[in-house]
C-alpha cells in the first residue's frame, strides 16, 4: 500500500489517496477546532492520541458486529481506511444532557436521559451544523430512508457497546457524533470516534474528560484524553 | 353554554372556561405578533376574519375524519372548543421551501418539497420554539411515542385535504402549523388554522396571502387575509 495525493483536509484530519481506488490514508493531525473553527490550536501528540483513541474503539465495535471503515494503524498518526462516500449527515446519540442541547432546550446539565436520545445534524459548517431530522435528510436527499435506518441502528448499537465499555473503565460516555458513508452499496461508519467528537465525564467526580477541556478552557486537553485511554488499556506511543 | 373566567391570555387568542368544564370559548383578538413577540401590532377585524376563517377550516377538517377541538362560532371573534390538554409541540409540514427553513439550512426558497417534510418544534417562546424530534419528545416527556405517531398521521392527513382546497382556489398551501391535545385519551387537532400560522402563496404570481405580510411589512394584511378567504368560499362579517 502506498500513500499518494492529498485529498481533503479537514478540520482535524487529512485523506489521501492510496495505489488501491477502494482505501484512503486518515492523517489524524494536532490541529484542534471548535465553535465552526473560531478556536483553533495546535494541541501537541493529539493526532497520536485520537490515531490510536480511534483504532481501539472501532475495533471493538467491529467486534461487536457494527461495519467499520477502519482497517488498520499504519503509523502513529495515520490509519488505513475504507473509502466510503461520506452522508452530509452527524447522528448524535445522548445518554446524559450536555451541551448544545441544554442551551437550545433549556434543560440543565448532568440529567440522564432515558431512553438515550437520538438526533441527526446536517454537517455543514457554512451553516453551524444545524438540526436536521429524517424527513428533511430524505427530502432533500441527504440520505434515503433506508440509510437513515441502519444509521440509526448502528449509532445506538454503539451505544450499548461503547457505553458498557466506559462505565467499567470509571467513565460516563455522556454523548457523542457519528458520521456513515456508504460502500458497494453498504453504511459503513467512517471519520473517527476520539474524545475530539464525544463527552466523556469521570463517572464519580463528573470531571470533563473531552474536547469540552479546549472548548472551555479547562487546560491539561490531551493530559486527560490519554488519562480516558489508559483507563480503557489503549497503548499510547512514548 | 356561558362564559366564565379568563383562563389564559396567549400572543393573539384568549381562552375563557365555561359553566361545563369540558368546554373552553376561545376569543381570536385583533393582537398580531411575529419574531417571539418582538413585532406587536393590532390589526383591525383580525380576531374575526381569523375565527371565520378557522371555523371553516375545522370543518373541513372534521368531514374528512381528523378529530378537532372545534364546536361551533358562538359569536364575530369568539368559538367554542373542547378542552383539551395541549402537547407542548407544533407540528410543522412543508410543501414549499421558505422562511426559517431556508435561513436554517440554506437552502432555496420556493422549492417544492417532495415527499413534503415534517418538523417538530417545542412550543417554548422563551427558547424561540426550538427545533426538536420524536427521540427528544419522548425522553423529556413533552408527548409519548404513540401521541407522536398520531400526530404525524394526522398533521400529513390534514395536508392532503388542505393543500387541494387551496389549490382549486389558486394557492399554494406553502407549510403550515398544528398544534394537538387531548381529551378522554384521544389526540385531538385544537388551537386554530387561520393565514396566522401558515404560508399561502397566490398560484400563478406567488405573492405572499400569509402573516409573512405583517414579518415583512409588505401592507394589505388582513385585506389579503381575507381575500384568500374569499377565494375559499368563507363568509366574513361586513
Ligand atoms: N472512510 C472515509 N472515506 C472518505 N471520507 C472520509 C472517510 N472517513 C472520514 N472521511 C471524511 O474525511 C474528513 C475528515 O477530516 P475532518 O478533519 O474530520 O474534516 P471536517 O472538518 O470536514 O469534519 C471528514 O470530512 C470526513 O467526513
Ligand atoms: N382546545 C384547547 N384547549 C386548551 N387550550 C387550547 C385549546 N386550543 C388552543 N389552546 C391554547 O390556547 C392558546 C391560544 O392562544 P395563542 O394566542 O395562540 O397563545 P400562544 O401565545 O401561547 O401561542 C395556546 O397556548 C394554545 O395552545
Ligand atoms: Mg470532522
Ligand atoms: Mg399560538
Amino acid at each position: 500500500m502506498e500513500k499518494r495525493e492529498p485529498l481533503y483536509a479537514g478540520k482535524a484530519k487529512s485523506v489521501y489517496t492510496t495505489d488501491d481506488p477502494d482505501r484512503f490514508v486518515l492523517l489524524f493531525r494536532d490541529d484542534t477546532s471548535a465553535f465552526d473553527g473560531e478556536k483553533k490550536e495546535q494541541l501537541d501528540r493529539k493526532g497520536m492520541v485520537n490515531n490510536r483513541f480511534n483504532a481501539f474503539i472501532m475495533e471493538k465495535l467491529s467486534e461487536a458486529g457494527v461495519p467499520t471503515h477502519f482497517e488498520k494503524v499504519l503509523s502513529p498518526t495515520e490509519s488505513l481506511v475504507r473509502r466510503l462516500d461520506m452522508l452530509p449527515v452527524e447522528c448524535v446519540v445522548r445518554n446524559v444532557s450536555a451541551g448544545s442541547l441544554c442551551r437550545r432546550l433549556g434543560v440543565a446539565e448532568g440529567q440522564d436521559l432515558n431512553p438515550p436520545t437520538y438526533e441527526l445534524f446536517l454537517k455543514d459548517d457554512a451553516h453551524h451544523d444545524p438540526m436536521i431530522n429524517e424527513s428533511l435528510a430524505e427530502t432533500f436527499g441527504w440520505a434515503s430512508a433506508a440509510d437513515l435506518a441502519t444509521m440509526k441502528t448502528l449509532t445506538y448499537k454503539v451505544n450499548e457497546v461503547l457505553r458498557n465499555l466506559f462505565a467499567e473503565a470509571g467513565m460516563l460516555l455522556v454523548d457523542y457524533k457519528l458520521e456513515f458513508g456508504r460502500a458497494n452499496g453498504e453504511i459503513v461508519l467512517g471519520d473517527e470516534f476520539s474524545p475530539d467528537g464525544c463527552r466523556i465525564w469521570d463517572r464519580e467526580t463528573r470531571r470533563k474528560m473531552d474536547k469540552d477541556r479546549f472548548r472551555q478552557g479547562l487546560g491539561d486537553v490531551i493530559e486527560t484524553y490519554e488519562e480516558v485511554g489508559r483507563r480503557l488499556g489503549i497503548p499510547f506511543d512514548a
